[in-house]
């Protein structure tokens, strides 16, 4: 199984193999240990879909009536870190909770690609955490920016799995953890709007370049997290995600 | 007065200086005459803001109430197209419309900064046509993905003024020729929420990089353009941006 990672180490920015027992090989063949590394994003996308809405159970949660077409919006760079980061919740707050999320990486570009093909444009997955500060949740589904832009309010990784890696990315159980505490299960089974249908519905307008990613939504189980609490998103085969908030 | 705009010459891509006679000095010194280069969007930005609604008169003309607000939304860079080239109309749309926009182009790091410094933040000002494909426009506001996504759906240019050479951005006119006849008129004045303001607000929860551009909104005037037409869209000291649709 081959796991990629991208982290900082000894002044330098470099792609990592992530072994057996959980050290880094780097190009160069060192080995060293986690607890030496910045972990980045496994991948600097040019654009980041994400997908609002995309599991019936969590609509309902928010009291929205689950989407007839794909609930689209971006994600702006700024809101990417990576795995065993810390993300701010704002001093004003009084809801923010966590979304676990399979993340797909685009491996090619991909312009007007038919759903049967559309894993030929897939390089593998990673886990998101796409957090939400509800407070400021309008009634017109496409969240607000002070809802889902705000800086590093969007952990990502901790590594890409490799899609050869993955049989059946549709079929893979998603669980967040608050302080080791399980608070949300799901599984991508039950996505609205699957991956093949997502790639190619917006390869229809638009085109995907290799690196971007589309986060697939979240399934019901949003609580509120505070300053202080560790939240693990976890996703079957691909990773387990660890985040701070502060 | 420097407009410096981006270009491709003699197989590369490079910075260029428009000089009075419209000709174009490039780095080397050469001159150029600017039928012989292809224009490029003037920046490469790393996010790209756009303003739904940003004047009264248009959220009037599509039947929405002026926001409370900034209704902000991204745009993908795949939208992102020079002067003179062609914008591919959907063969299925009854109404796509133009939309002439002043766009600021950010020219360093911005976070938490007050709206009375935030001109200290901005590098110069160029001009945007961001196309909407009518037929796609729902009801909650942000406009979906085949509204304002599609690829090569906003020409950008031709070029950057710098700050110094604009003396009030928030008093110019705006207007749009389809085929050489007006059909679209307003003044940046008229913006809901002004340049200084959205630089406030954005930066007070996201960080905005040099280069980013804000597209500040339209005013009212929104007319079906078909294929076959020339768009120019034109703001007062900063230029004439020319648009075929195909």
């Amino acid at each position: 199984m081959m796991k990629r990672a991208r982290i900082a180490f000894n002044g330098a920015v470099c792609e990592a193999v992530v072994e057996e027992n959980g050290q880094l090989r780097l190009p160069n063949g060192w080995v060293v240990k986690e607890e030496e590394v910045v972990w980045l994003p496994p991948v600097e996308p040019r654009t980041i879909f994400a997908l609002g809405l995309n599991y019936a159970d969590h609509a309902s949660e928010l009291s929205f009536s689950a989407p007839k077409e794909p609930l689209l919006f971006f994600k702006g760079r700024n809101t990417l870190i990576g795995h065993r980061s810390k993300t701010p919740r704002p001093a004003d707050a009084t809801f923010m909770h966590y979304e676990c999320e399979l993340a797909v990486v685009i491996g090619k570009t991909a312009r007007n690609v038919k759903a049967e093909e559309a894993y030929d444009y897939v390089l593998g997955y990673t886990v998101a955490n796409d957090y939400a500060v509800r407070d400021y949740l309008e009634n017109y589904y496409r969240p607000n920016f002070r809802v889902k832009n705000r800086d590093a309010s969007t952990p990502l990784g901790p590594w890409i799995v490799d899609k050869a890696d993955v049989d059946d990315p549709m079929n893979l159980m998603l669980r967040t953890y608050v302080n080791g505490n399980i608070v949300q299960e799901g599984n991508t089974r039950d996505m609205i709007f699957t991956i093949p249908f997502l790639i190619e519905y917006i390869s229809s307008f638009m085109t995907l370049q290799a690196g971007d990613i589309i986060l697939t939504g979240t399934p019901k189980g949003a609580v509120n997290v505070e300053s202080g609490d560790e939240v693990v998103t976890e996703i079957e085969r691909i990773g387990r995600l660890i985040n701070y908030v502060v």
